[in-house]
C-alpha cells in the first residue's frame, strides 16, 4: 500500500487545548504534489456496553455541547495518559453508571473520523454487574438510562441513539447475542 | 431535558482551516460552575452503502494521514456548503467508486464523536448500480474493493475494517438484509 501513502514534509501544530491538539501538516501526495492535512490529534477512548443478566443495556444520558442536546450514549470517557484502555473502561463505568463489572471482553476497536482524528475508541463488553461506591466527577452530569438490548437497538432505528460508538458497540453486540430472535 | 444543558457564555474560535474550524467556548454548566468546551466544527459528511445485484459492496482503499495507514472504507465525502447529504453521496459514489447508483435509501445518520465534534455523517443504501463516468478528483488516491457484503462483516471482526461509518453502514445493511443467514 506504499503507492497511496502521504509523508509527512513539515509537521505544524496550531492550537493546543486541554484535550485537543490540531495538527496542520504539509504532506507530499502520491503524486509528489504538496498539500496541507488539518487533523484533530484526541488521546483515544474506552466505551462499555454494560449487559445486565436480564440481557439489558445501562445506558447514560448526558448534555453534548458541541451537537446542543443531550445524547443517549454507552458509558465512555477518553483515555487519561498513557492509560490502559480497559483501565479506562472499568473507570467510566463506575464514574458514569455507579456500577463495576466482574467480566470484561474487549469487542472491537475503531477509528471515529480518520478523515480529520486520530481517535481511536475501544469498545468492551461488561458482564455480571454490581453496585459500586464510585462517584461521577463533580463536572460531569450523567443520568443512567436501563432498557432491554432490543430496545436499545429500536432507539438506533428511530434516532434517539444518534453517537458513533453506541451505535456500533449495541450493534456489534446484538450480532454476538443474535438479539434479533428475541424481538 | 433542560436540568442537564451547558449554556455557552462566550464563543471562542482558535482556528480556521480549510475544513476544520475549532471552537473554545466558556460555557455555564448545569450547577452554575464555568467551563471551556473544546470542540471540532465539521461541515458534516455523506458515505454509502454500494450494493450490486450480487449482494457484493464496493468498499474504498486510501490512505488516511492522520491515524498514518490506509483505510478500508465506504465511499463517503464531505458535505459543500449548504449541500443536500444525498447530492453529496451520488457525487462522492461516482467519484471514488466510478458507479452511478439509480436506487437510493437513507439508511441512518449520526454523529462521528459529539464528545468534541459536531460533525454529522448521513449513511445512503445506493442499488442498482451502473458504470458512470466520472472522474476523481486530481488529488484523491482511491482505489475500490469489491467483496460481498458478508466478507465485509468479516472485516469487521479481523480488524481490517477500523472505520466508525464503514462498521454502522455494514452493521446496519446486514440488519436490513440479514446477510448472517447468507455466510
Amino acid at each position: 500500500m506504499e503507492h497511496l501513502k502521504e509523508k509527512m514534509l513539515e509537521k505544524g501544530i496550531v492550537f493546543e487545548g486541554n484535550i485537543l491538539t490540531i495538527r496542520y501538516d504539509r504532506v507530499t501526495l502520491p503524486d509528489g504534489a504538496v498539500r496541507t492535512r488539518e487533523f484533530v490529534e484526541h488521546p483515544g477512548a474506552a466505551a462499555i456496553v454494560p449487559l445486565t443478566a436480564q440481557g439489558e443495556v445501562i445506558l447514560v444520558r448526558q448534555w453534548r455541547y458541541p451537537i446542543g442536546q443531550v445524547a443517549i450514549e454507552i458509558p465512555a470517557g477518553k483515555l487519561d495518559l498513557d492509560e490502559d484502555p480497559l483501565e479506562c473502561a472499568k473507570r467510566e463505568l463506575e464514574e458514569e453508571t455507579g456500577f463495576a463489572a466482574r467480566r470484561w471482553q474487549h469487542m472491537l476497536s475503531f477509528y471515529t473520523s480518520p478523515g480529520f482524528s486520530d481517535e481511536e475508541l475501544h469498545v468492551y463488553l461488561a458482564q455480571d454487574l454490581k453496585v459500586s461506591n464510585a462517584r461521577p466527577d463533580d463536572d460531569e452530569f450523567v443520568e443512567p438510562l436501563v432498557v432491554p438490548l432490543a430496545a436499545a437497538l429500536e432507539m438506533i432505528a428511530t434516532g434517539e441513539i444518534v453517537d458513533a460508538k453506541s451505535i456500533i458497540g449495541l450493534y456489534h453486540a446484538a450480532r454476538m447475542f443474535q438479539a434479533d430472535k428475541e424481538r
